[in-house]
């Protein structure tokens, strides 16, 4: 596995890999890998030839009171695991070469960007759709995998790819839990034991939400009371949003039909936790 | 010359041209061609194996008030000009094509694009930064030539390159006008005989403002008035700004050192010009 620091030492490879007739499948990161990074990678190799990752926490997409100074670093154990994982170029830039002075461009996605975790970090997802969009253009990738997890995240980069004419294929692999169901984050490290222990509250809410709805329930604001009075019964909980949208734009939805996203995220002490699930109505039934 | 009308077909093309090892070369246009496109084909001749032209008069970079429906179009004509200076292949996108609904990303260059024409135009350039950036992504041209004529709009797709990462090379091409010095533009084709004479004023007022600078003048403040009174002497023109900035940078001038930038845009009856300079300070003495 080949490391690269370098922009134009990324391109020049990702050109002549080109050249060359080789697929190159992406997976863009912050690092500090789990489970939920390493079946991207392996999803990526499924679908290409030579496979990128790059680690990079980008300033960009953190507010100034959110955590970018803390989140946690561990590249040495990244390359390791990543080798093991399919990767073939892990590629990790330094900011004053990603954001040389004077830096002004932004790449923005509007209204899809509003709602669900743009509500609470207005700038997240302008700093998200510009790192990415950078990083299509220096990794030159034919396909890209985004976790599920992620999920709003991972549709505004869909829009992003599709209204910019990015040639890029964008793959959504589903979210890997651990064994007791928390879904895999780097931000899991914060939690203490009594934490963490708490925050399972959140899987637990959105199964109950599922088999509500398999259970005839319909209407999205009454099935949005019962999520959240259940993630209330921990006290460590502070609920930022639990919303139930259009799973293919994110629209609102009123009425529960077709494919719906539950999403929520809720802070337990001072980590900020989200999570979701897909319910397709039709194949409930 | 080939014609090419879909985005996907575009695209294979490049991919087909790329990996046969071809430079392309990408001039885009709003059509309605003059000996100034024409100039930036033959540049982009001289420094790739294909060249690509696009016409798309481009509707996000015009204000409603603007003048979108009016601009002048001859398709065929400018096809048949392309095909005659060296162009390869002309790519003309439908408009549902290149923003179909929902149409949500935009693409923003700060701060340089909030002076000059960006002042009494705000949301002109994110238009043409967007559609740049879209043009690109299809084109995927190692270089792309845009006119001195438009020097804050080349400049900013310049920071636009840069900062995105896009792997094209931005040439600037000289400013072609006509033998009595009116700087081409296809919104030439608006004016009344009588303000196309009043309108060399401008073209000679950059002159004059040049040969000031030549005999000692390093005052921008002083300059500039000099600048507007003389255009003022012409009846039909109404002003929009006469500016002097860092030619590198845009950056505001005070005193008159090394490269800088004097640009101006006038209204002509309904018409809206624009005509620069460029003063090397330092090669003048």
């Amino acid at each position: 596995m080949k490391i690269i620091m370098s922009i134009e030492e990324m391109q020049n490879s990702a050109n002549r890999l080109r050249a060359a007739g080789k697929k190159i499948g992406f997976v863009p990161t912050m690092g500090f890998l789990h489970q939920g990074h390493l079946s991207l990678l392996e999803e990526a190799k499924t679908r290409s030839d030579i496979v990128v990752m790059s680690i990079y926490v980008n300033p960009t997409q953190f507010a100034p009171n959110e955590d970018f100074e803390a989140y946690p670093r561990d590249t040495e154990r990244d390359c390791k695991l990543a080798s093991q994982h399919g990767c073939d170029i892990v590629f990790i830039p330094e900011s004053d070469q990603i954001y040389p002075e004077p830096y002004l461009t932004y790449v923005e996605v509007e209204k899809m960007t509003r709602i669900l975790c743009g509500a609470s970090r207005p700038a997240h997802f302008r700093g998200v759709t510009t790192i990415v969009a950078k990083l299509f253009n220096i990794v030159k990738p034919q396909l890209a995998v985004f976790g599920q997890k992620d999920y709003q995240q991972a549709l505004v980069i869909q829009q992003m790819t599709r209204d910019l004419n990015f040639d890029v294929e964008i793959v959504i692999a589903p979210i890997v839990r651990e064994s007791d169901g928390l879904a895999m984050s780097s931000r899991n490290s914060y939690l203490s034991p009594d934490e963490r222990q708490q925050a399972l509250v959140l899987n637990r809410s959105l199964l109950m939400a599922k088999q509500e709805i398999l259970s005839g329930e319909r209407d999205a604001e009454s099935l949005k009371r019962k999520i959240r009075a259940n993630i209330r019964q921990k006290p460590a909980a502070e609920i930022d949003y639990v919303e139930i949208v259009d799973a293919r734009n994110l629209d609102p939805v009123k009425d529960i039909q077709h494919n719906v996203l539950i999403a929520l995220a809720a802070k337990f002490g001072k980590t900020r936790l989200i999570d979701n699930i897909i319910v397709d109505v039709e194949k409930l039934i």
